[in-house]
């Protein structure tokens, strides 16, 4: 396994690979990686003749007051990790090659992300589309894997893919869980005991949601907010949003049926973190 | 010469083209092509296994008010140009399949785009470098020519290439005048006989502002631009800008001297006709 930090030597690297026939995966994180890592990963494995993961604490989407600075990053068990799991690079650059002094271009996918996350975090998907396209040029990957726990940003990593007309097919992979049902994610190391065991609330309103779907027809978005709010009230030290929208475009939706397929999307704070989690529905 | 309207369809020529070891050149244009676009099209064919010409009134790059719907579009001619210039690929897209409904996604270069011609044409880069981005990820070129006519264009796409780190190499080819100095565009056909007279003004102006440059050792930027207000007065019908800078970075000049490369840029109104031109000193 080798460990890239330039990117222009890793554009070289890629462009002997590529030239030799070799499809490439690329699976992007911020490192601190978990299972839903690792399923990616293995994803990437069995479509591409080389996976490449990119480790990259992206300063262009956290805001000025969140967690940047103690974001974790050990390095040295994502890297055995990576090798455990047969990765072939890992590309790690530093912030200075990736936004040098001076630095002016930025990525914009308009509308989709001006509520949900994107209301929430001003700048978040804007810095998370510039990135994505810096690697996208720098891997020149063929496929590119993202996890759903960030459905907002799959569906907008696949709307620039598609209005940029990158030659790159955006993979987007399920949630994997805790054995409770608290969705992976690098976050959760942050979470004291007792918030730990109040973020399964997350997990519980979406499961109760999707049955009470279930088993009724027809919903009002109205209607099943409040019951997620209920389930989530003592538990959530603050609910960020409860968006309810098509699975595909993210538009609004008043009234939740089995024929559309709908995300129901949450954040929460437990204590200082924030969680995100959803449901297909 | 093939001649391709489907961006997937020309993404899949290219692959196959790449895959055996061809080298790619884009010369990117709209169209109504002059000597200016055919010395770059030789240049890329000096330097490239295959060359590619799109053309593609862009909308995106236009304001409401602009002439999108008159600029001209003599397909047939540029056609039979660019075969006679030995093309191997014409490109010419609909807008419908560049913008389909529900675009989204736009490339924005900042603060260099917030001057000159950005800020006579609020949105023109931002459409000027989406749709570069988009030409060279359905292109995928090793290399892509641009004309110096269009100096803050050229610069602009430069910083956007290097900042998204897209892995093509920008060439920058000079202008190409007509004999007695005027810069080829494709709208000095709009120019009634009388105009394109007075649209010389802005090459004399521009070779009078070297001159004196050379002539002395150091010029401030006031008095220079009131010696070009001088001799296009009585021929423009309005001056758009007149600006000095820093003919790499943009950056705003006070005083000209020897040592520092200084672009002078200027765009004028003959008639209805917005013209741009510019001299490296």
């Amino acid at each position: 396994m080798k460990i890239i930090s330039k990117p222009v030597k890793m554009q070289n690297i890629v462009r002997a690979l590529k030239t030799k026939g070799n499809t490439i995966g690329i699976v992007p994180t911020m490192g601190a990686l978990h299972n839903g890592h690792l399923s990616l990963i293995k994803r990437a494995g069995r479509q591409n003749d080389i996976v490449i993961v990119s480790i990259f604490v992206n300063p262009a989407q956290f805001g000025p007051k969140e967690d940047f600075s103690q974001y974790p990053r050990p390095f040295g068990k994502d890297a055995a990790l990576c090798r455990a799991a047969g990765v072939d690079i890992i590309f790690v650059p530093q912030p200075r090659d990736m936004y040098p002094d001076n630095y002016l271009t930025y990525i914009n996918v308009e509308r989709i992300t001006d509520f949900m996350c994107g209301r929430c975090r001003p700048g978040h998907f804007r810095g998370v589309a510039t990135v994505v396209g810096k690697l996208f040029n720098i891997i020149m990957p063929d496929s590119a894997y993202f996890g759903l726990k960030d459905y907002q940003q799959s569906v907008v990593i696949k709307k620039m893919a598609v209005d940029l007309n990158f030659p790159v097919k955006i993979v987007a992979c399920p949630i994997v869980r805790e054995k409770d049902g608290l969705a992976l994610s690098s976050r959760n190391i942050y979470l004291a005991p007792a918030e730990r065991k109040k973020a399964l609330s997350l997990y519980i309103s979406l499961q109760n949601a999707k049955n009470l779907i279930e088993y009724k027809n027809t919903v009002s978005v109205k209607k099943l907010v409040s019951e997620i709010k209920k389930d989530l009230s003592g538990n959530a030290a603050k609910i960020d949003y409860i968006d309810i929208r098509d699975a595909d475009t993210l538009e609004e939706l008043k009234i939740i049926n089995k024929k559309r397929k709908t995300v129901i999307a949450i954040a929460a704070f437990f204590g200082s973190t924030r969680l995100i989690d959803n449901i297909i529905v």
